[in-house]
């Protein structure tokens, strides 16, 4: 048996659907996962169950492993750098990953290749950051932990100085960025392998519901066709300079320049497979995971054309109904074309437990569809 | 978590590919393998080591199941009723999968209906042969024994009375058809629910090579449109009149009837995902293993129509060269949309190892990259 094992460091539902795509290839996957019931490790036979926080867990796990890659950005760079010393190729690497872990080096090295960027800087306190704002022309702005957020978490919109005050309390670095007046967000998703192929997604939009993805269309309707061009060059640049391998998501905020153009910036790096893609499992020629899954095995890239004139993805959110299977004898009958991807995840409000994907020619249709499913599956709506 | 779980028996590829289906949908899969090593126990988290024949290993298995279904049908019928009897729902069930066990049940059944057969019956020894030979115009007539045989194995084209004596030899009743001058082989496969349900995929064109598939074409070139709705019906009907529920290949020969007119025979059944529907993986809205998982779970049916103007499908055999993942490298560089799907099985000489699936509007391009393809894992070319 000459296939290679690729291991996982991370069990949430971007290792099952990782998993899930390299099937097909005759991957073989090992997963270190927190709990035996973590969504990938319902369907991976192969789960070592451990901290990835551990050094000699992490070493132990990659023994056996041809490379490591990653559900999350959250293995301390430093143990990564350790496991490249013990000659296992880990991709993305700690030399790029830390840039999606550190938001102040990540806006550092952004800035430095000329990426367009809201105006940030590392502040010290509260006084600080209202100073920043004076800098930036008064409050509203935005605060960040430089570490550690995800999905709305480590993120503060701050409305004074007394506001301030909560960043500053997990003793962790705070980025201060203007608050940008955006008319939307997209997303530029590309991959890259190491020998420095690299493929782009179209860009989409990505619609955000209380700081959470909600809706991801796809291509993103109506974007400027020269602006839809520099995303995926500016993704296909950071990609580069920064040293990715593997997908690599750059979530994009849409504005007006002066001169009243649509312009770019970007808000934030993800290295890994990406909500802003989950669309391509069903609305692309190879999808995000497969394409994911070749790069980090250096292989030749799969296309990433669209299949569909549209395609929308739509988050299914815990509510107050924990049984969503029964769900699907309504959603499937209703839409014999709809495609559920649900993580084995137990259901809590507000958590992402899954996702729909709908695609067609006529995207009111295809939305409406995916807004269905999505609202049914939580309960929401009952018919 | 009220995700229902799905016993697979039987390790082989079609239990793999199914799982891989069945993860989106938050299926969980308990698997019955000959061996850990078998194709879907290399990715199966929850997998039991056991002989299928035996029916203690089979109760203890179906414990905990919510259905039992099959990725082969050699499970003895009466362990089948027995489960039944335990209060396990078997899908297919036995008094439907005895016609995909039994050639001589099967013959007769179909007959009953009024599905058009091959001429054929029951003969007890090489004499009786050469009588079925001589009432049907001649040597040579194909034998078979009524059980235990695929891919071309329990067949046998006999020339001549002494030649009949091998298929008596195995102790099972042996089934003589005519031999009949086919135009081509087709499939026409559908897909029920236990609530009857049913969707029909477009009637392939299936290219054999040495009694094996070799290639699938879906839709069949050039099928006359009536004997394409003609070959659907006879699979639906065949379907509610023995009670399938689940994938159900139907096999066919296209013959010229004596009006010189297309006409359709019934050739085999099988009960389970089948080799002629591996292209509905990238090539339909909802593959064979999707839609037999939610038939097996009596989920409403998801829509079986092509995505594509053609798809082709062609089996990678083993070859004298073990080590197809380095001809990756070549096949992805190639054909950026060259979908490859592997078993994880060593590879010896003939076996069916994986397949490859193309798509496109160009007919002739896409057969040509699934011939490449196929030939270049194999390595019976290099280039």
């Amino acid at each position: 048996m000459t296939f290679p094992v690729v291991g996982m460091v991370g069990g949430g539902q971007l290792a099952r659907m990782t998993h899930e795509a390299g099937i097909p290839l005759g991957i073989r996957f090992k997963l270190l996962s927190d709990t035996a019931q973590d969504s990938a490790a319902q369907v991976v036979s192969e789960v070592v169950v451990g901290d990835y926080r551990d050094l000699e867990t992490l070493r132990a796990f990659a023994r056996g492993c041809d490379v490591i890659t990653f559900d999350h950005e959250h293995v301390p760079t430093e143990h990564l750098r350790a496991l490249e010393a013990d000659g296992i190729p880990v991709r993305p690497g700690p030399d790029a990953l830390v840039h999606a872990q550190d938001k102040g080096v990540m806006r550092a090295k952004l800035t430095e290749i000329g990426a367009p960027c809201p105006r940030h800087r590392i502040v010290k306190d509260p006084a600080d950051a209202a100073a920043f704002a004076h800098e930036v022309g008064g409050f509203p702005v935005i605060l960040k932990t430089v570490r550690g957020g995800y999905d709305g978490k480590g993120v503060w919109v701050v409305r004074s100085e007394a506001d301030a005050a909560d960043p500053f309390r997990a003793g962790v670095p705070v980025l201060a960025e203007e608050k940008v007046d955006f008319v939307r967000e997209l997303a530029a998703n590309i991959v890259r392998s190491p020998h420095g192929q690299a493929v782009a997604y179209p860009v989409v939009e990505s619609v955000q519901v209380n700081g959470v993805c909600d809706t991801v269309i796809a291509p993103a309707p109506e974007l400027d066709e020269r602006l839809a061009g520099e995303a995926q060059q500016l993704a296909l640049r950071i990609a580069a300079e920064l040293g990715v391998v593997g997908h690599l998501a750059v979530e994009l905020f849409e504005t007006r320049g002066p001169d009243g153009k649509p312009a770019i910036l970007v808000n934030e790096l993800a290295m890994r497979p990406h909500n802003s893609g989950h669309w391509t499992q069903d609305g692309a020629v190879t999808s995000q995971f497969a394409n994911h899954v070749r790069a980090v095995l250096d292989l030749p890239l799969g296309d990433p054309r669209p299949r569909a004139t549209w395609t929308v993805m739509s988050n299914v959110l815990g509510g107050d109904y924990p049984d969503m299977y029964q769900a699907y004898l309504h959603c499937m009958a209703r839409d014999p074309q709809l495609k559920i991807h649900m993580y084995g995840k137990d259901v809590k409000p507000g958590r992402k437990v899954g996702h729909v994907n709908t695609y067609g020619d006529d995207l009111a249709d295809v939305r409406e569809r995916a807004r269905h499913a999505a609202d049914y599956l939580r309960g929401t709506i009952t018919e």
